[in-house]
Order: C-alpha cells, then structure tokens, then sequence
C-alpha cells in the first residue's frame, strides 16, 4: 500500500474536489503519518504545524490516549442512531454542561451544522426572526451558516437567508468607528444598541458573535466588550449565541474564550476542539431556561448522525486529555512565550499589528505601518504575501495564511522548543518581506 | 462503566437533546449492543432492526471489515485538513467515480450538507439560480437543504433560502393529477416543463429529486419517469441532482436508484449507505464537464472535516463489503420475498398501498380502502397509528412510522428468516389495526 506520493496525489486531484480552491492551481500535500506537533509527508520531510492543521487538532497529532478511546468505541458500539440514548453521548453531555455552565448538547458533525441549529433554536425559542452577526466572522458554508457570516466567503451564494444583519467588529487596529485607544467609547457595542432600535428589538431573536473572530484576523476584543454586550442583550431580551468553533477549547487557555470576560452566553456552538478532529464533531450547547422550553416544545431539528457514539467516545477522551495533561496551563505558559516573540516582531517594517490570546494569534502584515495599508487587499493576495507563504512552505513550517494575515495557532501540547523554532522561521520570512519592501521603496524614491 | 440503563437513559435526557422532539416524550432506548440486523438495549431485550437505524446500516450492525478498517486508519492517520491529499480519500474518490460512473467527489460530513454544497455547485457552474425541488421530499435540516425540502420539517424555518421552486411528486397512488395508470400522460413530469416555462428556463440551474423519495413514502417512480426527467434537463440545459442519501448504495439493489432506469444525473449526493453510519460522511459526485468547470473556477465550499481520513477508510471498507459479501444480491432476493409479502398484505383492511424496490419499502395506511382516508392526517398521527406503533415496540421490533406509514428497510445483510420474522409481527400489528377500524365501523353503524 506503500504507494509513491506523486501516484496518491494524482489520484485524490483527479477524483476528489477541494475546497475553497480553483482546482488546477491546488496543490495538495500527501500527509503520510503525522505525530503530536509535526507530520510527515511522502517525500519524508517533516513538517512543523503551526496551525493544527485548520486550528482544531489541540491535543496535536496522533494523541494515543483518543485513539484509544476511539477504536474503543468502534469495538462496544460503532453507531446507534439519533434517538438512542448511549453511554458516551450522554457522558459528554454532562460534561459539557459542567465546562460551561450550560444545561443541555444538541450534536451536530461540524461547526456549520452547529451555527445552523443555534440560529434555529433561537428563532424557536424567542419567536423572532433575526440574527445580529458581525461583517468580520465566518460561521460556516452551509446556507444558513454561511449567510450569517461576512467573510467574502458568502458572496458568491447571496442574498441568502432573510433576516440577517450585520454590525462592526471590535476591530481596534483598523477601529471602524475612527476611534484611538484615547478616544473609544466602545462604539463597538454602544452602535449595535442603535441598530438594535433601528431594526427593532422585538424582531431580534439573537446576537451571534465568533467568541474571538478567527479567520478574519483574531480580533481579540477589549476586556469590556462582552460585559456590554451581554448587558445589551439582556437590556431587549435577545439571546447571545457565542461561536466557539475555534476560539474555543483551550485555544485561548479556557474552555470558551468568553471566560476571559465573566459573561455567560446563552448558546455556545463548538466543534474542532471538541474532538481536536478526531472524529467530526460539533455541538449547540443551550442555557436552562432554552433547555427548559425544549421540554414541551418540538425541537425543529436534526441529522442522522447527531450523537454519533464513536464522535462523543473521542470527545470524552479528547476532554480528559485537557485536564490530564493540564493542557490549558500549557497554552498559558507558551502563550506568554508567544505574545513576547510576537510583540517583538513589531520591529519589522511589515508587521501592522500582533494580536493574540492564549495560542491563537495573528500578525497582520503591512506595506506601510503609517497608512497601515494592508500588505494585500480584502480578499485578495500579493507578491509579498505569495514570497512569506513560500518561504515558510519550503521550510516545512505549515502555516495559514490569507488576505494580509499570517496566523500561528500550533497544537496546544507544543512546546517551547517547538515554538521557538517556527517563531524563528516566521521572522525569517518577515525579514524577506521586509526586504522585498525596501526594495520598492528604493525603486519609487 | 456497565451502568444501570435507567441511568444511562436519564443522564441523556437531562444533558441532551434529541431530534425532532418534544423533550418531555422523547422515550430513547438505551443501545448496549449491537450485531447484523439486531440490536440490544439495557434490559437486555434483543431487538429487530427493521429500519437499519435510520436506514443508514446497509452492511448491518457491528461489521467486523469495516470496524477493523477504521481501527487501522485511526492507528495510521486520524486527521488530515481538507486541504492534504491522503490514501484513504484518493482511493474513495476513485472508486465513487467506478461505481457511478461520474468524475469527482467533494466529501462532507452527512447528507444535508452534501445537498448543500450540490446546490451550490450547480449555481456556480449555470450561473443560474433556481432550484426545482418536489413536495415529498427530504433534503437535510440545514438551512439550504432544509428550504429545498418539502416535507413539513420545513414550516418551522420558512421563508428559508430564495429560488426554491416546488413541484409534484410521482405519487401513483394519489396522483396529484387525478389520473389513474389508464389515463396517466405522465402529468408528473409534464407539468415540470410547464413550471419550467413560467419561471424561465435561463433561471433554473437544477432540479434535485431524491433518487427514490424516502422518510416521505418510498415513492418508486413510473419506469419512465426518470428518462423523460432527463430528456427535459437536457432539453433546457437544466442539470439533474439525485438525493441518493438514502435510496443509493444498495437500499434498492444498486448502487445508485437511477441506475434501475438507465439514466445518468449531473450529481449525485449521498450519505448513510456509503458507510453505513460507522463514520459520519457525505459526498457530492460530479460529472465530467461540471469537475473541469471547478479546474479553472473557486469552488466556493468547504468545511473542516472535508475528506477526512477515517470516514473515507470506513467507506471503502464497507463498499468492499457490499462486493465481496455480494450485498446487492441479497437485497434483489430478499427484496423479492418482501415484494411478495408486501402484496399479499393488502388483504388487511387497512393497507392502502405498498411500494418496494429492493429492500427500501413502505406500508401506506388507510382508514377506508374506498376513500383512501389515510389512517393519521399529513403531519399527524392517530390512535391507530400509535397502536401498530406501540405493538411493534413491545415486540421489539424496530422500525420507522410516520403519518400514516410504516417503513420496512432492514439492513441489506438480513436473512429470509429474519425478513419472515419481522413481517410476521408486522401483520400481526395490521391485523389489530383492522380489528380497531372494524370496531370503529361497527361503532359508527
Ligand atoms: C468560528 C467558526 N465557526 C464555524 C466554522 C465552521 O466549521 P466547520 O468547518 O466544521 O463546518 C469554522 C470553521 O473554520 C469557524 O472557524
Ligand atoms: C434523502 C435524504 N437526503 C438528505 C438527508 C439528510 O442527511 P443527514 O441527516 O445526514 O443530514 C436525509 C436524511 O434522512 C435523507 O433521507
């Protein structure tokens, strides 16, 4: 089975489509084993994931005590449908009631999945129609899911579900508002309570919001912010629905990254790490009194494999993993470690701003740290941003990268040797950059 | 960890919440084990799986090829990002496009999803935006999938997405036409191109039928029915999508319901039977000329777990089996005796209609054979239905009712001796169903 490379990835070009992508211009690696911080390709090169994978492997790679407790799993039950009650659904269940505070799981698969439930279950649950997003967020590509998002990703299937509406981010480098650090007044929060009024509270079922935005650039948001929100959502009876597909799960060194502020949603949609990807898996957790409700109301929802046995199974192992091995104690020390090196790229011509909480982070790259034009445009790409993926691809660093934004977000078992040597790299490309920038200027002067 | 059931049953009620249903009466059974077509629950009961759970577990419970598949897939590589090229999902993609005879498979997680993205990819490629849909159908629970259903399922989400145009359905039984075999023109599709003409065929990217209706009534279609579909598609250059999440991959004998009736759709998606529910997986299958549209053109989808590693291990294993164990053999033969079974059933009183196509068949009930009163209203159930419902129960007996239907669709794997079994019960509930009707009857006289 042993098969060269260039053989299995022809095979999976010519037969399988991927995602977000113009086919002929993928160019896929071949994963061959993969252990902890690091995976190997068919031509045995080592690579260093610094975004584990699509930030959902937390536990890193090959994690022995998951796959235990899936082909575990596999051997006692594989499948029961929806309707059954079984020992690990019921198990994660509980637990996940005790890591948020929440009462009751509904299971999806994935993260999209989950958004579409919570937005259902709102609308259920209040008897309105719409849903306050953000402009900078994605929730997922199935229509529902994918209409509440801003990300350019929807562009192409609007208009959409009726009923969404979206506001601005707690976006403080590039602030929407015209703001500084001196002059905020929070019009992050205080302009959703005008649009608030302006479409009217009684028709707002939920506020829906990435518990920190992820692939629009890990907006960390001022440490005020969600006591405000919450506030105004309790003020007009709305619910808050937090998206804790990536941002949650130890990503920021808690359980939801709203435990940073001491506010309790009233929904939380996770799933990436959840299972770390093991297994696909994704939840919609609900709050008592939503629970409640659901007691002798239908429930307008479901999918074939919600509560999958072998999906809650890796879950459950997934979750002690976290605990066993204090793995939020590690994204804490490392993320420390993490913020140092970041803010210490500042010194580069190109790099606009660091943000970062835990082991999620982004730096965002930019042509002139005065105008802070971005080093490509939204939804675009440069040849800069072209050289800085290149160079950290040759060097088997496996990074995101998109629009003007280089994220690092590695496993949350990585360690300081680890971080230190892809930080390393990292800076070898911003000097790149930086050079190719000099360069442009000299020509222009 | 063996736990009282009563335990395991009340943890998953209070920790989380179940499918289409009121909380409060959701009665889950506690499954312990499982083997081929039987199941156990806590007490100890062994059960008749004569719904293959939700008609997902072709291959049957606990299949050791496919358990083993999984436990070496896991041990080699768990997860792979969407973006990776890996053995399992190359292999899969191949194999799909043999047993299609399509070009390419984009994998999801479930059925809903896999409608999702195949609406969308035939928007992208036409460039047109509406989707022709029938009334009787079922399409997933997400927010695009759902609105292109017809089943009552979607009420509680309308409006849901713009540019769904709905048509009706081949339902010989009660045709919407008022025909009978006599004097039938084929209206069910004729009035498609009279929709067709009124809404403008430059608009309309697909038409997107389940391959044969399932969750709303098993509705086989004329043999016909299908070439004439396809001649109108090409006629308007509209494409063809075929829900085959539960009518594909064995359920009636082939691997796609269409290829009983010689035509070949644009895409096709699938879920359940492509691998048996042991992993959570979806798949949109591609044409030729749509697969070389995407190499030059974004595919505007994705999500997480797109391809991943495991599931598509799962899938190949349990297709090998559908080959090796010559599956589709056994449901042509046990299809025929159920056929048998079926048609001597209308002597009851209550048996309106039956309809089969190998192992995927329904019991349609009625009040009065003349009238064709069905025995529970559209979206309802009755006192009759609840009986035939609870005495299958108290036999163990598993099996699906909805409406006024009752679904017969065993795993593929099922023996005569245990089709017998089961259909012997079944008659045993009609007979008393009967027996009601008569009371009634004699009541009213
Ligand atoms: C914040 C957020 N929500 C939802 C999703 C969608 O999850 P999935 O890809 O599992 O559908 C993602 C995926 O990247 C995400 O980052
Ligand atoms: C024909 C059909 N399509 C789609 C679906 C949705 O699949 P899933 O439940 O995996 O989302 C179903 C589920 O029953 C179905 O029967």
């Amino acid at each position: 089975m042993e098969r060269p490379s260039r053989e299995v990835i022809q095979e999976n070009r010519d037969y399988t489509l991927f995602s977000w992508s113009v086919q002929s211009t993928s160019n896929p690696i071949h994963m061959t084993r993969a252990q902890g911080v690091w995976f190997w390709d068919g031509d045995g090169n080592k690579w260093l994931d610094l975004n584990a994978q699509l930030i959902n492997m937390n536990v890193g790679h090959q994690h022995p005590k998951v796959l235990e407790a899936i082909k575990k799993q596999v051997d006692e039950l594989c499948f029961a449908g929806p309707n059954f009650a079984t020992e690990p659904r019921g198990r994660l269940g509980k637990k996940l009631a005790e890591v948020t505070g929440l009462a009751k799981s509904f299971f999806t698969l994935g993260g999209a999945e989950a958004n579409e439930n919570a937005m259902k279950i709102a609308r259920l649950y209040t008897g309105r129609d719409k849903i306050i997003t953000r402009y900078r967020s994605y929730h997922g590509a199935t229509m529902g899911a994918m209409t509440a998002s801003g990300d350019p990703r929807r562009w192409p299937v609007e208009p959409g579900i009726p009923g969404i509406v979206r506001v601005f981010d707690p976006y403080c480098y590039r602030c929407p508002f015209g703001k500084t650090v001196d002059s905020c007044g929070r019009e992050c929060v205080s302009h959703i309570e005008e649009v608030i009024q302006l479409e009217g509270p009684h028709t707002i079922a939920a506020i829906m919001v990435e518990g920190i935005t992820g692939s629009n650039g890990v907006l960390v948001p001022p440490d005020d912010y969600y006591p405000r929100l919450r506030a105004l959502c309790d003020k007009y009876g709305i619910l808050l629905i937090t998206d804790e597909v990536m941002s949650g799960f130890g990503r920021t060194g808690k359980w939801l990254s709203t435990q940073h502020y001491g506010i309790k949603p009233d929904i939380v949609t996770c799933a990436k790490g959840l299972t770390s990807g093991y297994m696909p898996l994704g939840a919609v957790i609900v709050s008592a009194p939503i629970a409640e409700y659901f007691e002798k109301n239908m429930l307008w929802g479901g999918l074939t494999y919600s509560g999958h046995p072998v999906s809650c199974a890796a879950a459950l192992a997934n979750l002690e993993v976290y605990e066993e091995e204090q793995i939020f104690e590690n994204t804490e020390i490392q993320g420390r470690y993490l913020a140092e090196r970041l803010e210490a790229m500042r010194k580069y011509a190109c790099v606009g701003d660091v943000r970062y909480k835990g082991l999620f982070s982004v730096i965002e790259l930019v042509r002139n740290k005065a105008t802070k034009e971005p080093l490509a445009p939204y939804n675009g790409t440069s040849p800069e941003m072209q050289r800085l993926a290149a160079y950290l691809k040759s060097k088997h660093i496996y990074v995101m990268t998109r629009f003007h934004m280089l994220w690092v977000c590695p496993p949350l078992v990585i360690n300081r040797e680890e971080l230190k040597y892809g930080l390393d790299v990292i800076e070898e490309a911003l000097a790149q950059v930086d050079q190719m920038l000099g360069m442009a200027r000299a020509v222009a002067d």
